[in-house]
């Protein structure tokens, strides 16, 4: 089977185009498992299936390692798009991409040697508060306090599709990311448990970013976690409306349009392409 | 650079052919850093480079992941030998293979494809006692026992090369391999630390066991480690001269040949091959 493995801010999956190669004959689950095992497979965070799809010019579907399915990731559209302008799977360099959770809209930068370095995701537009985030505190409106050993700890709950928790501190502190925000993924006020994220605003274009992923814990990048933060900031007036987010993995440039939709760029990188034996 | 992954037993290395590829123009140490790096790399546990031997059929030199240099591997062993008769670096299926650690011989088993599932190293000979591996304990002869938290704890003292300290035990538990095994491995009795071996004979033809490595603690497969416990059992009458040794990662066929060297046959694996893009 044809593979190429590439990773975006470090979160690294094998894609495999169905144009290109044929799947083996196995469950896509086993075989996302098989690829992932570093030990025996190749090593990654998951599989991520390249296919054509009739509502956009490429569909994709995602396998974690642990052979569950994903609705959509990021930095996993990123790298889709980067192989589909590579591979000529599209010919424009702005196109559509199905995801299980939607179609999105994506843009690839060109360097001179027609690589691409960078890719654009419209991520669609953030919605604010306790009526559209899974939420069952006292508090209501935009931001909320959720009470970890007594003490409140306040942040803004945003919607990009999935639910976030975006804190504001003065200096993000791996230590506390680890510490608070796994009691705040799994606070009983937050019943289908929650994103937390920690922010630190240094300048209107630039913030310091921490996550503690649902149901991962502390990742290296979050791109809705990144988007729902810089929405967040923006409507309090701390940021503006083009912010550079200081991930653990590396950054991601974060633009909110006009019309309110929010485009996320930053890099997909190509690591190695071969053919992998079942 | 083209590259190959393969594994044995689980233990897994990004294989390189200075025959078939050139070999970027970066420190080897940066090299096996980048490529075992499961996030940002390929995924390993290192990297060998095969390369002409002045003294043998083929040549290796192993990093691991970390960067460092180390002098062999009986499962990178296998895999540098199933490569080298597979793509035709030797021509024969009984060949010589030179390591940091000396010129070993290898023989590969083939199907009727003309693949390499199974190899055969020649391990040397096993020497036993307190003469032989650094220890400044009490005891003297070939079966020490180390103080645990005030309980005697013995084991054979065995030089296959590396050092090893063999438990008999009734049944292996992964649990006390951790808790005794990290305990015999930085024992003061053993100055330059210890690889810590715990057997049960379940016949006289095979045992079960588990090691706790030097310096890398409980791991899936240590060749050497198998062939010490099989040569100091067979010492004691408790197995015979043809033994299957079931460790966490599989299985290895230790022979002990009448000239006292030691034979290990077990799988090598390919995964996948292909570019990677440094």
């Amino acid at each position: 089977m044809r593979f190429t493995k590439m990773h975006a801010l470090g979160n690294n999956y094998i894609y495999v185009s169905t144009a290109e190669t044929q799947l083996p004959s196995l469950d896509l689950a086993e075989l996302a498992r098989r690829v992932s095992d570093v030990r025996r497979g190749i090593g990654s965070d998951g599989l991520i299936v390249i296919q054509p799809s009739d509502v956009a010019d490429v569909g994709m579907r995602i396998w974690n390692s642990d052979g569950s399915e994903a609705e959509s990731c990021g930095n996993g559209l990123r790298c889709v798009a980067k192989y589909a302008y590579e591979h000529g799977l599209v010919d424009t360099g702005v196109f559509s991409i199905e995801t299980k959770a939607g179609v999105v809209e994506a843009r690839v930068h060109m360097d001179r040697h027609g690589r691409v370095p960078l890719v654009t995701i419209d991520m669609g537009q953030a919605s604010f508060g306790s009526s559209v985030v899974p939420y069952t505190g006292v508090h209501r409106g935009d931001d909320v306090a959720v009470d970890i050993d007594g003490v409140p700890v306040w942040g803004t709950l945003v919607s990009v599709g999935n639910p976030h928790f975006v804190a504001l501190v003065d200096r993000v502190d791996d230590e506390e990311v680890l510490r608070i925000g796994s009691r705040i993924e799994s606070h009983p006020d937050f019943p289908e448990r929650m994103n937390a994220e920690f922010v630190a605003v240094k300048s209107s274009t630039e913030i310091d970013f921490r996550v503690y992923e649902r149901g991962s814990g502390v990742t290296y990048a979050c791109g809705t976690g990144a988007c729902a933060s810089v929405a967040a900031l923006a409507r309090k007036g701390l940021v503006g409306s083009k912010v550079t987010v200081h991930l653990l993995g590396g950054d991601l440039d974060i633009e909110l349009r006009d019309d309110g939709h929010i485009l996320m760029t930053g890099e997909a990188v190509t690591v190695c392409e071969g053919d992998y034996f079942v």
